[in-house]
């Protein structure tokens, strides 16, 4: 296989990316200077070599603690539990969340062999078991999985003490009803609140 | 700057990429095991070291000549000019060509500075002199830059002797005429054939 045709196979391994996409972006680099490939290279090599998992929580950072669990502000007592490391990114951006998380890595998945060993249940279980916390906010995703994920996260910790919570259902802002699925507004009529 | 942000910023380079898309692909590599990164690294490195034009036409290749040129079946008599090496592929997966190429590396552009000099129209037209060209087929693009660069060339060309073509403009094959744009059709019609 030629270097170009390698290099297509690499990039088509990306999320997103088709062979053809894959294609215009090796003559992309073809047609700019060495460096910036050398550049993208030395960046992945970098990667690898300084990111990994933050010791508490399990999100990504070049530090032993990352950006969070290394802020004394944040409140230690409310803890929560997503599924990746992007959705920590996601809750982080809307500003509003001053507690701590915990990344579990994936959800509950049987087809894919993905169980509680899998997730590390046990290090969320220790965490909770070691004091402190008063809420947890199960944060999965609102898919089959990540709800399965959530309803099996609650019964082993709810007999632990703390209150055990999930993000709101609901019609997402700026959205027209129109445009919004059957299922979301029956969860949004049944978790309607008083104005 | 963190090892994540300056990979998606890198990423962030490729055509076809915004930042979101290289958010996800930091992510989606971090899941993945390090191997894979380091695989992206090498195949980046290994285009930088092993590809380079083709000597005698302009595409890019692993050795001294390209797989067109260095095919001894093809016909050197009949010379096809496009604007970028990608457009060679395409053309060769048509799998009607059975003659060689010159690559451009562009289209004149004035706005951008490019002009003759940029694109090595000397080395074309020296191909051409140098003899046993029949005919000369003008593959650039069918918009206005390409359009203006074929002009020009062929004011060049002529002169030489070669008979100078370009690709044909009309339907695109499968395509409804109700979707096809008024100058298409216009071209189309100019360039009718008997049936």
């Amino acid at each position: 296989m030629s270097a170009m045709e390698r290099l297509v196979q690499e990039f088509s391994r990306l999320p997103g990316v088709g062979p053809k996409t894959a294609v215009r972006m090796v003559f992309h680099l073809l047609k700019r200077p060495p460096e910036e490939a050398l550049r993208l290279a030395r960046a992945l090599e970098d990667l690898t070599r300084k990111i990994h998992p933050c010791r508490e929580c399990g999100n990504f950072t070049e530090d032993e603690l990352c950006s969070v669990c290394g802020d004394p502000s944040r409140d230690r007592g409310l803890l929560c539990v997503v599924e990746e490391a992007f959705d920590v990114g996601a809750i982080e951006r809307a500003g509003r969340y001053r507690g701590v998380y915990h990344v579990l890595g994936g959800r509950l998945s049987p087809l894919d062999g993905i169980g509680p060993e899998q997730l590390g249940v046990e290090r969320l279980l220790a965490r909770v078991v070691g004091g402190g916390i008063r809420e947890v906010i199960l944060a999965t995703n609102a898919s089959v999985e990540g709800e399965a994920t959530a309803v099996f996260l609650e019964g082993l910790l709810r007999p632990l003490g703390p209150r055990v919570t999930r993000l709101a259902r609901g019609i997402p802002v700026g959205s027209d009803l129109e445009y919004v699925d059957g299922s979301t507004i029956a969860e949004a009529l049944e978790g309607r609140r008083e104005m």
